[in-house]
């Protein structure tokens, strides 16, 4: 029964692209991410996921738009399409997708894919 | 793929106890609620329930303890753990739970019920 202060878990840690776990609700996991640059184009073929920008501002680029976030906002992407969030500066972010699912989705190949996240 | 903007979302309702529908993901659905003063003794018997406090501050108790939360900070009470959430003034808060928890879980046969939800 512990609650989690946002703007203190993100005190913890200041890489880019590397989720860390800081809670869950049921089978979902709840990560806080820091994020600057352009991540891989990918799409998580079985499970949505949410953004919620908690500190700056991030774009989330589709084939077809791009949905453009900021502090207090959040997107569900859907399963099955193919995304690639983007920062130009440094913005941090709470996500919540299943358990399991993986950063970099269908392209796991990729240098960003983290198997397993650290808890903080 | 519409983006939700939290403080736009508050700005359209003001009563009490009655949580909004602002998105899903997966099975789950997100909600916005405005609290003051004391809710119902409850639980949810097979889920989990996060509060993320967007503006204000709130308290939850329970039967052995008082978890208080502030802007920024959120709690995931865990489920079969009777709580009372509680909040001396207005405060505005992001729910997340499985589509179909009622609000009063157990107690089903609160004034504070609401079985169905407006989308906004």
């Amino acid at each position: 029964m512990e609650k989690v202060n946002l703007a203190e878990k993100f005190s913890l840690f200041d890489d880019r692209w590397n989720p860390r776990l800081v809670g869950g609700i049921d089978d979902y996991d709840i990560k806080l991410v820091k994020l600057e640059g352009e991540f891989v184009w990918h799409r998580h073929d079985e499970d949505d996921e949410l953004f919620l920008v908690v500190n700056g501002r991030m774009s989330i680029d589709f084939r077809d738009l791009t949905v453009d976030l900021e502090q207090g906002e959040f997107l569900v992407v859907p399963r099955g399409v193919e995304h690639r969030p983007r920062a130009e500066r440094k913005c941090e972010v709470m996500l919540l997708e299943r358990q399991g699912v993986v950063n970099t989705g269908d392209a796991a190949d990729s240098g960003l894919t983290r198997h397993t996240l650290d808890r903080i």
